[in-house]
């Protein structure tokens, strides 16, 4: 039957249109900027390479994705992890390049943990017998693992697992024990269908060697949680062994394509060689426990992932702004109410009420990303003292990575649903790009240690500093927490009242100057009142929530600043557009806590009134840039998925063929009659839900 | 085959236990708070009497529906719609206690428009005769309707709509027709697949009378957008007519049971009857146009949904406050820091960064719920006067409405995924009974009015009322802003630059005058810039939302104290309690502008410095009471369908129970080798989930 809507065209002008006159008003060169990006550690040519060939795989195309069941989207993941290995065989890609590829297809895969926490586990904490057993097997995927820790009862405090691991030296076995309900492990990504081997950490008990001669029925000391590795299902039958109960959590907020899992162990036998024996150990013969030479060595992995979460957190939050800059200088909407009575629409992006929810979160993109680059190679420099022995600067990396990742997931996940909303009703609709991308983000703030809650470690970190900085004013400079309290702490402890004299409108530098002495003042103010006043350390954590984020922002503009006035391969007027960037996100930034910065001495009130001003004109200044700056991110179409975010602009045509075409629901016709059992005209009825329930 | 899991009971304390105690230490009387809240409309007996039938239907079981595909929901809810309807039927239901109903159910229904806007549209603009013809069959649901404004190009503003409806005074007929792909009807709800009728919103277009003679091909003049009602499909075969295309826009971010639209019209033609001729008309003859005698009164509807929005938004928010207290009064990790070696880890509702997330939310779902009785008895006192002719409080109530609806919207919005993510991993979870909801919340930022746009109408009011305030100061106050304006001003204009004599900490009406003070100073201020500075509309854009939140936030602080000083049927000690949220709700509130205050003179810097230990203060005051607090919202744990915030507490058998007994996916066994094309066991293979793409 003819079908009128092929011949219709959406309003003049078009998408494309927009889009290309946005890229003309602006003098900045995507291509450059992209490589300044992107460019230096191969991340673009990395991209190009695997997205060639993941495209053209019918498995990966994302069309109708949004329409399966749970249960459906999982065996879709699953047959498509298996295809990502297989192609990864085909072409030798490194690992960058296997992780490029589940980048760009965009499900949490169900081999997620296996080629993570898994094998990185293995790596760190198995000693080299272990290590040589293991490690094939697992890189060739003859074994599938996962990594779990977290139990039903347990997440955030560790030590209170309940899962036990009891040492039976008769038979030198380990008996893996669940005594409660709330000892059931949980969440453990990849167990609960895919996985055959998981690292379980468990509270290791030995037999009491004060009180017993190492026979079982005696007295048992717990040394605390530790790692051990465990075959838990057969390799024929994938069923879980006797002892063993296995299953998949269910449905979640996002991570639909994932098989987070249940386990718990009724008196399951192990063998001693399960222990993960790298750092620490129990004597086979006596049971005698071998302690860890330096306890903080198992930070290592968490510092890690966490470094990776803020690498990514910039990409999240890059590919939710590209959607939105796109969409909003397309879409027009009212007249200006100044303007001539005929006068054309607006872009909704020249709306000061729309670029003050996206023009600030551009510009984050942006410091998130120096930040990582700046972690990165903090994390590498940590990572060779500690294989040579030396663990001095673990705490800090530590501690600072525990603010920053509490941060920067914060601003990515808020920044998501911050640009959805932007985008008006469309924004809730399935052609946004943004739906699975904040359902599955959404795991962000909670995972490898909760937002506010870790916030602690850089409060307990600085609280330490503080202290030594005040009792000892002159000793050496050990890390930047040193030299900023050296250069701020004078002031505060001098200038308590003074007005501020920063030119925070006028000197970049100045502004991060303020930052860094608004962090220190608060350390200062957390530091009277825990150490001069001993107040309790529960009632304080808020303030030390506060300390946290306040020092976290200040490294944001710090390493921002920092990447900005090294050398950078770029036109002056490009630079000059960063730099606007940099102004912008420290101004936003300063805005929401203007009372603070005005109370500690880092901004004077005749500047802080003006602020939303200068918020204003930065905006201003770098509309024309937006559409330019956000290309330069190079997030493929594929990855965006998104009818509102598409390269070319052409928006409506792809919500429309997504609706007209793609869906489902319209091939089949109902009967609304409310007295009628007959749901689907001439097709299922009323039993076949039922059967679903 | 025996499952050990039978015999295991979650650690010591129970949640069971922990809840009776929490219940057993507060003197909250849980009936009397309750029938206080909930009980003089009848909303508390509506809902035992509805929910009753409701539970016992297994239809209306939500064990699975987490684990259904989008199509599968929508047909699982229009089976549910039906049955609703005949249970309305079969026990004589009134309309509230079929909307109570539906509640419960929590689905979007597929017959919300047609019980909704669709009705009420007839009713508010149809003709007596139109009313006669339409409302009996509308009633008895023998057509189903939708209402269909919104396009793919057009939401917020109305006047751009694209689809035309042409007068042939020829044949006495209307020409709809869809000029653009961006004419496309969009979001209107019920008309995906359901409906067969609906409101047709369209650019009406008449002859032009100065250049013809009336017949076609002649000039035609557009007197703007207008409602009709047309019959879009067949009552038979239920496929829509020719020269009409329709389908269901596909999956969202929530709203998976709704069946949202799109339609195109290809010169479709529909009789001059179908115009809603209520308040305006066209002559079948000559093509004349008659103007409706007053244009503000298409606002009542919208004015009507808005103050039901807020009405909801205070249910949505104590339902996500009562998971998140209840069960973090039940989950308990880490012990006290400051504590002995070995005391007992905390519940997490102890520590103020959980406390700071979930408390001021309990207190704001109070605000809402004294702000939406208010609204409603200014609603139909408005009401009464525009039937009888008389529209001057119109605009004071639709200004008003809009930004209450912005900030009420935002602050359940936010709400909801605050109390999530203070859940830790099981928020995540499908047990905290939050995902539903929040994915469904999520719309109400947009629809309506768009919660930034509409604040330049709050905005726009108060600037017109400014002014008349500073020309004529001794005016007959007319409404509640020009007594707000009466009582701030002087104030502003002599005080600028003295310190703030309030005492915000020590009185409860200095805290509301704070708060009015404030809205007043941001107000003057916008008319300084607009009105005398005659700077740009746009350009102030985000001063108007700021003045709009300020306005609002004083309505919410003003209402809920007056409720509180009129005479409360309550214990003296529960009114403290109340008082107390009054005060959290107030402190919080300003905590976060603190900066604004200051420099409007609303509050002194001695104060202000001081705010956050206040906040801390009030928090832990109202800790103990928080169980009975949420209880005393009675939201059914049907409604909840959530293990962690269930009445009894038994959180921990609830989500083993979601995962191992009910969860569909535990039911296949998967083969996790990447060489193997099979992906479920001797079941499905790579094919089946390839046709499915």
């Amino acid at each position: 039957m003819h079908d009128f809507t092929e011949s219709l065209r959406p309003s003049q002008p078009s998408g494309p249109e927009l889009l290309a006159r946005e890229r003309a008003q602006s003098n900045v060169p995507t291509e450059a900027l992209a490589n300044h990006l992107l460019g230096s550690d191969g991340f673009l040519s990395r991209q190009s390479k695997v997205l060639a060939v993941v495209q053209s795989e019918p498995l990966f195309n994302k069309s109708h994705q949004q329409n399966l069941s749970r249960p459906d989207r999982f065996k879709l993941a699953l047959a498509r992890g298996k295809l990502l290995r297989r192609l990864a065989d085909k072409h030798g890609w490194a690992p960058e390049e296997h992780e490029m590829a589940e980048y760009l297809v965009d499900d949490v895969s169900p081999y997620m943990l296996h080629m993570g926490m898994f094998v990185t586990t293995i790596r760190e904490q198995g000693s080299d017998e272990q290590r040589a057993y293991w490690l094939p097997q697992i890189e060739a995927w003859k074994i599938i693992g996962a990594y779990a820790q977290t139990e039903l009862g347990h997440g955030s405090n560790v030590r209170g697992l309940e899962l036990e691991a009891r040492y039976d030296p008769g038979t030198r076995e380990f008996v893996l024990h669940s005594p409660t309900l709330t000892a059931s492990k949980w969440w453990n990504g990849a167990l609960g269908r895919t996985a055959n081997h998981a690292i379980v950490v468990a509270q290791l008990l030995l037999p009491d060697s004060r009180t017993s001669n190492g026979t079982l029925g005696t007295k048992y000391v717990s040394y605390g949680p530790h790692p051990f590795i465990v075959q838990v299902r057969d390799m024929e039958t994938h069923q879980p062994f006797e002892g063993i109960v296995i299953g998949d959590i269910g449905p979640k907020y996002g991570y639909a394509t994932m098989d987070n899992a249940y386990m718990l162990f009724n008196n399951f036998r192990i063998p001693h060689s399960a222990m993960l024996s790298r750092h620490s150990g129990v004597d086979p013969v006596t049971g005698k426990y071998t302690k860890p030479a330096e306890s903080a060595v198992v930070y290592g992995t968490l510092t890690y992932m966490r470094s990776k979460i803020i690498q990514h957190a910039r990409l999240v939050l890059a590919r939710a702004v590209t959607v939105a800059v796109r969409y909003t200088a397309i879409r027009r909407q009212f007249p200006d109410r100044d303007g001539a009575s005929n006068c054309p629409e607006l872009p909704v992006l020249d709306y000061p009420t729309v670029q003050i929810r996206i023009l600030p979160l551009l510009a984050i993109a942006f410091a998130l990303h120096y930040t990582a680059l700046a972690m990165q190679n903090i994390y590498a420099n940590t990572r060779r003292e500690i294989e040579s022995g030396n663990f001095s600067s673990l705490a800090y990396m530590h501690s600072m990575s525990s603010g920053l990742k509490s941060l920067c997931t914060t601003l990515a996940a808020d920044g998501i649903e911050t640009c959805r909303r932007a985008l008006g009703g469309h924004g809730f609709g399935g052609g946004s790009g943004l739906i699975q991308l904040n359902n599955d983000y959404l795991s962000k703030p909670t995972v490898e240690g909760d937002n506010w809650m870790i916030t602690q470690q850089t409060a307990a970190y600085m609280l330490k500093k503080m202290t030594a900085a005040l009792q000892k004013p002159n000793a050496v400079v050990a890390d930047e927490i040193d030299g900023q309290f050296r250069a701020s702490l004078p002031l505060i402890l001098d200038g308590a009242g003074k007005e501020s004299s920063y030119d925070i409108l006028g000197s970049d530098e100045d502004l991060v100057k303020s930052f860094q002495r608004r962090a220190t003042a608060l350390a200062y103010n957390v530091y009277q009142a825990r150490v001069v006043r001993k107040q309790p350390w529960t009632s304080l954590m808020t303030d030390f929530h506060k300390l946290s984020k306040a020092q976290s922002q200040s490294i944001l503009v710090t390493k921002f600043h920092d990447a900005l006035v090294s050398n950078v391969d770029l036109p002056a007027a490009t630079q000059a557009v960063l730099r606007d960037l940099f102004r912008l996100f420290a101004t936003f930034t300063l805005e929401a806590d203007r009372y603070e910065f005005f109370t500690c001495g880092a901004a004077s009130r005749a500047q802080l009134d003006v602020l939303p001003a200068r918020v204003n004109e930065l905006m201003a200044r770098i509309r024309p840039h937006a559409v330019p700056l956000v290309d330069s991110w190079k997030i493929p179409d594929y990855l965006l998925d998104s009818a509102l975010g598409r390269y070319d602009g052409r928006v409506y045509e792809d919500l429309f063929n997504r609706a007209h075409q793609l869906n489902p629901l319209n091939k089949v016709t109902v009967n609304p009659n409310y007295w009628e059992d007959e749901i689907v005209k001439g097709g299922e009825d009323l039993k076949d839900i039922r059967a679903k329930l």
